[in-house]
């Protein structure tokens, strides 16, 4: 079964309005008189990361893609729950949790560590609370609103490429992302829609065009590469760089660094345009997590 | 690396408060004007189950054992988050998931799927509200507390070998465990001291005595169990039951039904007595779940 038909099926039995959405990045939960939000990623050997990767790295990474969500809903963390299966480098993968934690100073409340032979994986919950309702999602983009994202694409490749390539190119934007917390945070009051940009531009773009049922059109040229030209739209539709994508009324300036790339339009023939083309299926647009 | 190690080194290199138990069984966590109550559980193909099982009924269990973790704080469930490796039998595993909540009247809030050959694992995160404050925990039973269980205990072993064995016996007791979540809130306010039994009645006394720093005497033939006389003492030390174990100053009455079956008294010569005689180490008392 793939990952849609096992939601269609979980839906199908859950009458419960309880089938709440497993696509989505983020929970949002109303309780007493804060909004918290939720968000839960699990990274699996052989999947999501290699045998014989540096666990520390695959540690920080399980922590940053998690906290990315959180970041994209301008969320405070206010701690993760961690579900670990142990095995031969978990001091490494240890100190990986610690210090992407440390790093971003949020704590860890507790989790399960489980024994098992064969097949490793690892999950996280993340729990924020958000800073400024509504809590800003990749649904809300309207028609003449620019769109931006923050930093440059394309790092995350190239460190990839130096660890797989053994090229002497500095991977830590690739083995230890950092979520763009402050950023989300200082943007959630202004944004119309916004997401991170964790599977790449394009595919992500499409999405929030998809969410926000209007159509984004984006231009290549302007969008802020961390490689050569020649590689622009590989860094336009490689993931793993977590930077925030975003939409903002004209005339309202970004409160933070980040660039223009584009602008939301109506509904055309494609959700996505990219420098005039219409991209019509998310095939080859970036990286679907399975 | 065993689990104490893994989570020494969490602790070690977490500077930051960060690093929280990840032996307790919940996070308790105050937010704005309510205590939020988080617990994570994993259940790994061939540790947790093994493979041929229905996966309906492992899907049940892994939500049944986070909500009893919440009844045991006297939490009201909020939501779940899943983690969920895809395979063969999804059909089944995502009926046992929504069955399970929809049962305990709890909304699916979000999670993540993944694919990945081998080993398969899932996880589940639960989140609630305390619904009386201080939350309960396993380390405030005092010196006079009578000592109570809910339930009967035994029924999940003889469902277990029942399937085991093939025999005509129910194991609904086993495969479909009821959390009891209300008896939980209901007993929130009353209790010194509660957790669930899910280990095992004696490894899990044990583990309350130690936390409370005190000594607990059991009384065997007290425990109400549901199966013959001369298989007691397994009833005593088989997980699975999801009973509550709870303490109440003296001449206080459970709200709820339950049996009295010790008593806590001033550290002794071991935490656990049964029928008198010391138990000093936890090997061979219960489950523990690596």
């Amino acid at each position: 079964m793939n990952e849609a038909a096992f939601i269609q099926s979980l839906r199908a039995l859950a009458t419960h309005p309880a089938a709440r959405n497993l696509e989505d990045d983020c929970a949002v939960l109303e309780v007493g008189n804060e909004t918290l939000i939720l968000t839960h990623d699990m990274m699996v050997e052989g999947t999501h990361y290699l045998p014989g990767a540096d666990m520390s790295d695959v540690a920080w990474k399980l922590v940053a893609c998690n906290l990315s969500d959180l970041a994209a809903k301008g969320a405070e963390p206010l701690g993760v729950l961690l579900g670990h299966m142990l095995g031969e480098d978990d001091e490494a993968f240890a100190s990986g949790i610690a210090e992407a934690l440390w790093h971003c100073n949020v704590p860890l409340l507790g989790g399960d560590t489980v024994g098992g032979k064969g097949t490793r994986s690892h999950g996280l919950t993340a729990i924020g609370r958000a800073t400024h309702t509504p809590v800003p999602s990749r649904g809300g983009a309207q028609v003449g609103d620019a769109v931006y994202i923050t930093g440059a694409l394309g790092a995350a490749m190239v460190g990839y490429e130096a660890l797989r390539g053994g090229t002497d190119a500095d991977h830590l934007a690739y083995s230890r992302p950092l979520p763009r917390l402050a950023e989300g945070q200082v943007l959630a009051p202004f944004v119309t829609a916004m997401m991170d940009i964790s599977d790449g531009l394009l595919l992500d773009a499409f999405r929030m065009a998809e969410a926000s049922q209007l159509s984004i059109a984006i231009d290549s040229a302007a969008v802020p590469v961390a490689v050569p030209e020649d590689r622009r739209m590989d860094a336009l539709t490689w993931g793993d760089d977590y930077e925030l994508l975003f939409t903002l009324p004209a005339g309202i300036e970004p409160p933070v660094p980040a660039t223009r790339i584009g602008q939301v339009e109506p509904r055309g023939f494609a959700p996505l345009f990219l420098d005039g083309e219409p991209l019509i299926n998310v095939e080859g647009l970036g990286y679907s997590h399975k």
